[in-house]
């Protein structure tokens, strides 16, 4: 018998007929001889219509109060769906984050679970029951109170819950059929990944691949969970997210994926004087704004003036913040003005093979070359290549580099072997 | 410094405007030097919203999980309030009712409180916080599950705290400026009682009355509460519900309220054989369908027929399960036939003063014989005579009620003394 973990998104249990129509998928898992737990998060659009409520009330919510608002959402989701699934003659009961010992910091909107004594679930499924849980959120012990996990907390929910009950497979269902080489809306060529590596899922969903949380892929990675990305509307095998052990061999494909993020900005520090310390004395007042910083490009100074620029990249929604900031701290850095610029595009090439294959940045960069793309930002990593461009060229950067790499056909799909499973 | 618990139904939080009025009422109650425990509804129409969307998922609900789905309700409006409040400047947490320690019986939809361990609102009260607490809910911790406490639940929860905390106070926020001497929108003369003893009130609510729920002046009664119900519109002094000691000499009116209820319908067992037994077999029957009988009325058995019929008053809502379970047993009980009459309305008038006042009764049935009104039931206990009418002479019986018992303007209203404050 095996344990599975299912999470099921809000678009999954929008309405009472998805309910009903997820509830009979659950009881078939659990017939066909699984023990089952299922993580849910709120239905369709609850949390963000909690959240317009709250701003009706005031502008600014408590944390520890907007926390204990949004978890309303899954209480409503978990209960529905474990009404459904008894209807159907499988015994089913619903446990709130706390319940099923979902323990974490007391960071109200983005708590990190730091234990999972999951108790209450493992009792119920040693009863034969399928166990419902609450995504997104959480318990703080020190001060008793109802915490939740921030975007995307229900994956990492379904993921700690699959590592401290040891189970065999984490599903996570979505809209779409599981993790493609580049977006298939952009890329008609794109094609579904059959398996991909947590280190290479990581860098693809933090180049802006939506389909799964960095945090969720990082806690599978550091627990060998496995996970198995596909949709709730057929029964296709979807993307499994694997582990390999050190020292596996894999024979890898030298790029996996394409990945592009619109949802960027730039901000440029003009003449910033090119002494030690100076990037430092940025970056310190950045974080003061608790803003993500992404890449950072520094220019070769100006000999002449003894000055230098220092781009970087942030979520668009930080950057007012991050320019009030550097301002107010103008002449204390004594840089000469800041430039904003929300038009930029960024494009991510993700390969375990580019590792030992030399050559990867040369065929990008030609790629973009030949069709006319220029590159603002460079920054690399071990597995990935970045590159920012202007907005308006993205797309068509994403298909000539799809096309570039050999990905545009099921023929020359990825090939693994010897990750075993 | 006096602590005051204050409980807001449903319709006095009905939306984002209606929260920060009554944050506001809080506020300034807490300003005026009291400690301020708030035990608030779910908003407006929610909880009946989610019981239809429960109902669109399974015909039947599980009693665990809808007490669940259930209880999100509260979650909302209490965590809207703490954070309208705390945006007034004053400090303010909310409580589930397992983290105000409302420990209650496993009863899925209608468990009985059976500890309050309020540890944690005290905590919050001691460092100058207002509570906000939901009402409604509990917990039971032999399963470790959520319960509600079924219809009128946040009074419960509300009366319940008080005690536990030893209130001065427990106000009971309404539409109505508090309980009157009959329903306003029926008697127009009808004015508000000042004070009333929790016995009365007790009758009242049991006759019909809306205002207030009987298993909360029941609590309130035992456990020495005072109840102050009045309107969430308003400053307005409205009406307390006091429980004068033992010995305590109090002048009370003869009458104190007259209340009508629709809501009932009689069902008659017809030709019943007059032996021994009959009348606890039928009603050990009717005890299986849970049904809540009111008044039991057994005619004089006809000599010649050796036959009696047996006529009893339910919640209409429970009639057809009742008429379905008398009718499988009805060779077995011996009947002749099943009536089911549901035009029928229930008149009755309270007031301790009628137990050392003789002729009420006849004051009663003359007053409805002068306004050709027939009485086809009578029930009486110490504090009250009910009697049942055809359901369209009801609201004019009230109204002759009413005068004939001098109730009809201020002038003449309720003086009490003695009882103190």
């Amino acid at each position: 018998m095996s344990l599975i973990v299912q999470k099921y998104g809000g678009s999954s249990v929008a309405d009472a007929e998805s309910i009903k129509r997820v509830a009979k998928r659950i009881v078939e898992t659990r017939k066909a001889g699984n023990e089952v737990v299922v993580v849910v998060s709120a239905m369709g659009d609850t949390t963000d219509e909690l959240v317009d409520l709250a701003e009706q009330v005031v502008p600014v919510p408590s944390g520890r109060e907007l926390d204990m608002l949004l978890t309303a959402g899954e209480r409503i989701s978990m209960a529905l769906l474990a009404m459904a699934i008894k209807s159907l003659g499988v015994d089913a009961r619903s446990y709130t984050g706390s319940q099923a010992g979902i323990i974490t910091d007391p960071q109200h909107g983005s708590a990190r679970i730091t234990e999972v004594t999951p108790g209450r679930v493992r009792e119920a499924l040693d009863e034969g029951a399928i166990a419902i849980v609450a995504g997104f959120q959480g318990f703080n012990r020190g001060t008793g109170d109802i915490t939740t996990l921030g975007r995307g907390g229900s994956d990492t929910t379904a993921v700690a819950l699959a590592a401290a009950l040891g189970a065999d497979v984490c599903e996570i269902y979505t809209d779409v059929d599981g993790v493609f080489t580049a977006d298939p809306r952009l890329v008609a060529a794109a094609h579904k990944i059959e398996r991909i590596t947590s280190e290479e899922m990581l860098e693809l969903a933090a180049a802006g691949a939506k389909v799964l949380y960095i945090r969720a892929v990082e806690y599978a990675r550091r627990h060998g969970v496995v996970l198995h990305v596909r949709s709730s509307f057929n029964n296709n095998q979807g993307t499994l997210v694997v582990n390999p052990k050190d020292g596996e061999t894999v024979e890898e494909p030298i790029i996996t994926g394409v990945a592009a993020d619109l949802s960027e900005a730039k901000i440029t520090v003009v003449g910033v004087p090119d002494i030690p310390g100076k990037a430092a004395q940025i970056f310190t007042i950045v974080a003061t704004t608790n803003a993500n910083i992404d890449m950072i490009v520094q220019n070769v100074s100006a000999a002449s003036t003894g000055l230098t620029d220092i781009s970087f990249t942030l979520p668009k929604s930080d950057a007012q913040v991050v320019m009030t900031a550097l301002n107010a701290a103008k002449d204390d850095v004594g840089f000469v003005s800041l430039q904003h610029d929300d038009q930029i595009g960024k494009l991510a090439v993700v390969g375990a093979g580019m590792r030992t294959n030399a050559g990867v940045s040369a065929k990008l960069f030609t790629a973009l070359f030949e069709a006319g793309i220029n590159i603002e930002m460079i920054s690399t990593s071990e597995i990935r290549i970045s590159v920012v461009t202007r907005a308006d060229t993205i797309n068509n950067a994403v298909r000539v580099v799809h096309t570039a790499f050999g990905l545009d056909s099921e023929e020359v799909a990825v090939v693994y072997g010897g990750t075993g499973r």
